[in-house]
């Protein structure tokens, strides 16, 4: 294990920090790709890197079933196999388990679920999600936890807290990977339930938190009130990870929070939607408007499709013609606005200018649209 | 008006040579991508000039029917719209058009044709097709001929010869673009109606010649012979392109009879079904054999697939996952492979040691596969 992190500067209760891993260094606040097979969608890790990621998030229910952890490890772990070398954080598996509907049961011992891919039944444990996290070689391993849907009663989400709890000292005990295991505080939208889990998880010592069960269907302000108020649960030494958020306003009000860490499909999900993010808002392509819009994206955007000399009109045709350059290029333009975004607020927050930032990212948005 | 062509080399009737457009220089002999509707498949055109693509192809029916030349056009044109800065060639939109199958009609005037997009009814003559490639500025514009089936009778293909030269006729005294126009022999696969067609139009002195109705069906001998007697009818001060023609051992035959110029969806086509081209043969990434094959699709290649140190292993699971990064790193590997094959036989001409090349290029096939 080889494993650190530290606040680097502090402005309000937003941190800019640095999390070593064995596969490298990560500043904080930081936004994770997802490659949900062991893959970004239409990006190579070499232009994941361009766009200034340094760490991305891999699933564990899908590569548990396809190509599975037994063969990625044989094949020398995720990290040789799906061709990035900077360090990778994985899911418990637990989340797309529990998603599969009617092909699932949950108790004390953990999930059981059958396979969307061929119907084949499975148990998911914290020890086996464990096991399964270090064979891939994960720099960060996610406990199993118990995530209950919104709404839920407070009776619920008292057990899925408790349950999470337990599942953390069983993962804790387990975990015997070349990475390290972060807890995941459940809690809802009770702000007590949330400390409970808080306090239980911080009493095991974990090496990084996430704050889980969030962005389940919650209003945005929803969101920032539990990204808030349980980032300050947690100790200031110890990276902050929201899991599943979100949208650049979601970002920016979480980091003004205390949150350091990241993850999100909107960047690359939305570009395949043809949903480009600009600092103004929106750019939905296949709007008419757009059919001969010579300009990027973006005015003065960096991103290699932005100042490359793609322009709105050519990316529409590509996308009304369902040509695969079209996500290619939207998803170039997306992460890098998200990492870029990221960049921006790990600056502000070295300079001490954060509030300033932040005023002025709502200013923006509030301009007309492009 | 900027073309030219001279041959630099000859050995046997293969020949080198260098053809200059008003968008730059292209080495035969050539191969070039297809860009359907202004985009190839799965690559950015930096990627194509990176696999060595000096020029590319572009459909004027798709192109004509989404965005529209009108919209090309005023956009600045074909190469500023598909961000591509070499040269260009355009079809004339006929062999797309009269694949419509129950959807085309065609007389002396053009093809009418329905719209596969939205049932709207065209008619594309010889005159309309150069307009429209006029408006999308390629550097070389194709005639609209008339391809008859495969198998015609006699009858139908001499009067498709001689449609196909009234036409031409028209193509030529039609023109008004910013490149030059290319004209089509037919004939099927009577040598004396390739004869007849060659004569025609090569009295018309066109500025380069294209070998048509080839590769629709026919045996690989058949190719190779229709290739080699047609380009032998051509004069040598111009170059000769075989129209939608094929695999690597097509590309080298008929290299070896005369040809300068290729295009072919094969490359890209197939590395999104997964087949991956080789020295060896053809690599099928989806057999299960290649689940734990850490080796590059092709040792030694220099592609950014292959070079870039992505395995087989890694290759066909984002295969099975239906991952995009599947398609874009297989096309670049394939289109790579056909780049430097033409460049290996550009090589070999010039140093006068095709036949020892082509010798080679059959012996390493004849390999057991990897």
């Amino acid at each position: 294990m080889s494993f650190s992190f530290s606040v680097v500067a502090e402005d309000g209760a937003a941190r800019a920090g640095r999390m070593t891993t064995a596969h490298g260094t990560v500043d904080t606040p930081a936004f994770m790709p997802v490659g949900t097979a062991g893959a970004v969608k239409a990006v190579t890790p070499e232009e994941l890197v361009a766009c200034g990621a340094e760490i991305v998030l891999a699933n564990t229910y899908h590569l548990y079933l396809r190509p599975g952890h037994d063969t990625v490890r044989e094949l020398g772990g995720l990290h040789a196999f799906m061709h990035w070398t900077g360090p990778i954080l994985t899911d418990s598996g637990g989340f797309q388990a529990f998603s599969m509907e009617a092909l699932r049961r949950l108790d004390e011992e953990g999930v059981r679920f059958k396979s969307h891919l061929d119907g084949s039944l499975h148990l998911l444990t914290p020890e086996s999600s464990m096991e399964i996290q270090a064979a891939l070689g994960s720099d960060i391993a996610m406990v199993l936890d118990e995530c209950p849907p919104l709404p839920s009663p407070r009776e619920s989400v008292e057990q899925a807290v408790e349950r999470t709890t337990r599942w953390a000292e069983r993962s804790r005990q387990a975990y015997a990977g070349p990475g390290v295991p972060f807890a995941i505080v459940q809690g809802g939208t009770f702000e007590d339930l949330r400390a409970r889990s808080a306090e239980a998880l911080v009493a095991m010592d974990f090496p990084g938190y996430a704050i889980g069960g969030v962005s389940v269907g919650e209003p945005p302000q929803a969101i920032a009130a539990v990204a808030r108020s349980t980032a300050a649960l947690l100790p200031a030494g110890r990276p902050r990870y929201l899991m599943g958020v979100g949208r650049p306003e979601d970002l920016v009000e979480a980091v003004a929070g205390g949150v350091d860490l990241f993850d999100c499909v909107m960047p690359t999900r939305n570009a395949r939607n043809g949903h480009y993010f600009t600092g103004t808002g929106v750019v939905r392509i296949r709007n008419a408007k757009y059919e001969k819009d010579l300009r990027p994206i973006e005015e003065g955007c960096g991103c290699p499709t932005c100042a490359g000399g793609y322009t709105r009109a050519y990316l529409r045709h590509l996308d009304r013609c369902n040509e695969m350059l079209a996500p290619m290029l939207g998803t170039l333009h997306n992460l890098w606005y998200y990492e870029k975004l990221m960049a921006d607020m790990r600056a502000a927050i070295e300079r001490g200018t954060f509030a300033a930032f932040r005023e002025s990212f709502y200013a923006a948005r509030s301009q007309p649209p492009a």
